[in-house]
């Protein structure tokens, strides 16, 4: 299909606060906001809030052990009414929560790819991420939070004095960009994902001059979906734009 | 033992923030906390924060097919670094969390005491209480929070005109006591409850003149803490006083 | 609600054969049921069998590896045809029976309230309480009866010399307390049972001069059961008498 | 390897109580063992005790909706201390057990055999055969008292008016053959099966003028247990006095 | 019932392809089926296929953790469309499937029969029975392809110096009888099978001078299928024909 | 990292076989593999095999039921020893298996794609790729070889009158994109894939004059793999150049 935005037979169409197409939500990050875990920040995009914590943990999985290396893996859950409809949980009796596993793999592979784990020797860091409101683009801000707080549980090993070296190589985050009625749009709401013919999740880490893809995952709901590769880079600039902003936002909360 | 909180071989307990020994935490009410839900509420009682969500279904459970009543139940969780040390998640692989389990089942039964199923035929609401942090008492919280998401329901359902009449028939709420080296504590945190030799839960309805045991749940931790007559009617003297001030606290919440 | 037994408006409640509100059913211990557990134990209350085991075992849950203690646990399940209509069985492929895990915890608290750990190092003893026929007071019977096995698995262990001390501190046993109609009656039967507005269950251990609470668990069915400290009171003698009683047999079955 | 009992290579094997190669144990069936189902009995093949009730449902399983047939299945389990060494139930968080779930399909497709299963249109009966003490051949116990039960239950069935033919074809029983030290035993006990090269559990139904095989189920323990058709027919033959002995125990039982 | 195959009152059976009633359907071995196990064959006979691998494992079960010896497990699968109609696959969320379990049950026992255990101290194999078409004997098929995947398993392990000494010590092969209408059949299909009145699978060995039962496992589809002992010979000689030809044809596939 | 193909520093990397890095493995697609499937493939992509059947349901579920259309749904499955070493089941007691889980959802959200479910009404199509041998693609070969399976069930339906219009709206096909030590390889067989800094599958439609992407799934291994818009935009032409050459295989098979 065209994705031309400038296509005249495509329909304008209006967010939410009059948030221009190129806009994130309003992001607020808290950090520190419970008490125990070594990492927890609630973050929120607009109406979308997670909470996302950092346990360390002397436990390796089992493919690891008596190997020098530590590791990194994430769960992804949601309160049964963070959605409009109440959902079941994920427990003993229902069936298996496929789209939750998958967006755990997600998050513990993006938030794997910007660590390196030969400096966290026999330590399993294990990054939660619980939904409370789900509004769209719960798993971009999963990873965003779960970055600051992956973050924040590092400074606590270092200052524990339980690591030498900051292992953490680049500063990572994730936002969505989609397609609705030929409309390239940013970090797209529960309204907006459920109207998209295409839409797309990128993680990026920013590095020297630049920033890089480290995941891509871009579906198109039903056949008018497909995109062409011009649309597909259009979508790749917005995405940068809204990621090159959450870094920007991140290091304030961190104060780094 | 002796449960004589005058006994001279007693040590004096001192409570953090020089709480008294008949007093609550700071108790802190948040109604609509979350957008979806037909009752949402976060209640902290101290450092202990729940979100107590309401869900009107229009499904029955099998054993109610066809019967001209409605039905109440809840689910009860925490988020897996909700504690010190984190939990495993209750779900697919891991064992039934049958502690959890347990507290549902009270959760649940104490609410339906409080309300009349032939007054909402056809109904089911399900009271989710997810724990976010946890530093005792955890379960009273929940049923002190979860009557508030109910009653919020029930005027929604009122408003909505899908029901006439209101079906709650008395406010209820719930508290700990608990003796640890010879004190009697009210609303106990997880430093005193680790502590005790003796607590007890109790959920008491208001009715016209005073207060009535819904629940009782008392268990020694070891021998030591078996309790006499005299010890368990001081406690419910202790619990009165806090559940009295409870329903202040949520008539005041709830503008009733 | 009045719990006034006197009270004019009450109705009179005829219990079967003839019994007494304060009198136990027909209470029958059958010591070494079976043949191959350290204790073994088939114990009635009128038409309510359990059978009782207590097995030793010398691996330890994880969570006690390498401490100087040992453990004790209890299983409680029914056959599926000990109750009117058949229950499905707690396994794989159905829903965790949470019910049954409640009194699981339940009897294995109680039961290590009356012994001390430290004296048997290492060993883990198991109570499995199975329910032959249900006809109300099943988790009394399995508390009453599961003493009875435990001390015969300790005696079985002292004369193999496996340990030096008898753990075992206090006698405990449980019986049911509850209201119909008005009326306050010990030991109920399933039918008083589910006609009662109230029940409650009392675990009791024996000291030197009185029986002191060891587990209280209390609950009004509706609102209408809900009781005052008076009522609470004249339960809390009822159930003494009873297991005051329920002692004595015991005693007499192990012939101490 | 040979078979044959009167080699002089051979071991004699003293069975326990003097019991002859062809003799059975002491059996003893007690009908009405439990209140509620619709047939219940307690066997005892020795020291091997199952409790077998029969269940009359008026639910028949989603393949058979519709059809104008009944259905009849069974369930078998150990109660955990059945046996020398305590089992894990067969329940959620373990394994599934499959030795249970063989057995149980047995026991259904070998009652079923004798029951005309049109002749008892939309019922299920359900056989519950739950072992108390294990001592070697708990499923032809089970099969044996399981028919009791059954026929108990198909007489409530027309005593009550629900179905007005017999739908029961035969009496059927079982028994295991087996051989230890090329000594050929009928109804092996723990110690028995425990050592034998192999064995086998025959089914028969009664015709009129002999037994017919509903079920053969043998199994070499090693290769050492291997058999040729000689010794098959020798412990068929032996199965046949066992098969016989026990219908005559039913049908005394039953008083028929 | 009479299984007289001249009586006049029975049908002539037809079999598909004109085979005749003693006749195998045809066989072929495909050894080195994939390219990564230890061993791996497809099997097929007739329209029945499946993929029998071995996997050597340095892995033991648990019971037998510091024994000198080794083991051999099995486990039996279908693909979801290997029949007529769609099977669940054998999944979290759905039931157990107890007849997988049991046929696994039978191919392990089979193939441990003919290996002296002892001689592969340390090591488990465990040979995976995967239907990919089923058109009835599958679990006949499963065994006698299991042991050619044994065999060249073996044969690696021999070949790597791993085991000095070859464990097996016959080979052995399984095939089904049934009787169809009162004829005696070999190697039943689905067809065949779905209108049997009895079908029975025989595992056997070959030893120095005949074949010996190892397995033997035969049931009556309804009270029609009973069968006497005469029946049972005239079967397993049928099955005597089958096994031996299966023996020559693995022989063969292996050049031994 | 730099992913300049022409780059001084990057390795010259040789495939097996002198397979070009623009190059296919050798593709084979055989129609009709199993007899009962509305529609069955083998499809091979060099060493990875898998078999595709496509069922047809009358059966959707729950959340269309009476809704006026159809749905399509896939499960993937590797046999255990698809790999170089064993897998695990995905069966009861076993963890789920996430990573099938993912995958079955990408099939089944990829073959929707591609056909219009108002079409079908109250049907569901179920899509089966079991893997046999796994060197690489099994995905993309799942994703390739599951239309051809759908084409053939649609046509199945088309002749059987069941529907009147065909609903497949594109072919579609899919392939494995990624960067070895710099270089950029069309179709990753296992061992590229391991030392693959970064790896995508990419899933296509044909449309009128060209492809356009329906599915793309990218993923850096470790931060050196994070790839830019240049690098990304040169394997979408490499992706293109395989999916046009497979879906000319595909119309090849199916002679269309």
């Amino acid at each position: 299909m065209s994705s031309n935005i400038n296509n005249h037979d495509e329909t304008i169409f209006n967010r939410l606060n009059n948030r221009l197409y190129s806009e994130l939500r309003n992001i607020l990050i808290t950090r520190n906001y419970t008490n125990y875990a070594e990492g927890s920040v609630l973050i929120e995009f607009g109406d979308t809030k997670v909470i996302c914590t950092a346990t360390v943990d002397d436990n390796l999985p089992p493919f690891l052990k008596n190997k020098n290396v530590g590791w990194l893996t994430a769960e992804y859950a949601m309160l049964p009414r963070a959605t409009h409809t109440r959902n079941k949980r994920d427990t003993i009796g229902n069936k298996p929560n496929s789209r939750g596993q998958e967006i755990s793999r997600l998050i513990g592979r993006s938030l794997r790819s910007c660590i390196d784990l030969t400096k966290i020797p026999g330590k399993q860091i294990i990054i939660d991420c619980d939904v409370i409101q789900a509004d769209g683009g719960t798993r971009t801000a999963s990873i965003t939070g779960g970055f600051i707080a992956l973050y924040d549980a590092i400074q606590t090993l270092i200052l524990a004095g339980a690591i030498t070296e900051n292992p953490i190589k680049h500063f990572i985050a994730a936002v969505s960009v989609g397609m609705v009625r030929g409309n390239l749009l940013l970090d797209l709401d529960y309204n907006e994902d459920s109207n998209c013919d295409m839409d797309m999740n990128l993680v990026m880490q920013e590095s020297l001059s630049d920033l890089s893809i480290v995941e891509i995952q871009g579906a198109a709901e039903g056949a008018a979906g497909a995109m062409n590769k011009d649309t597909l880079n259009k979508l790749l600039d917005l995405a940068e734009v809204g990621i090159a902003r959450l870094i920007q936002l991140q290091k304030h909360a961190l104060e780094v």
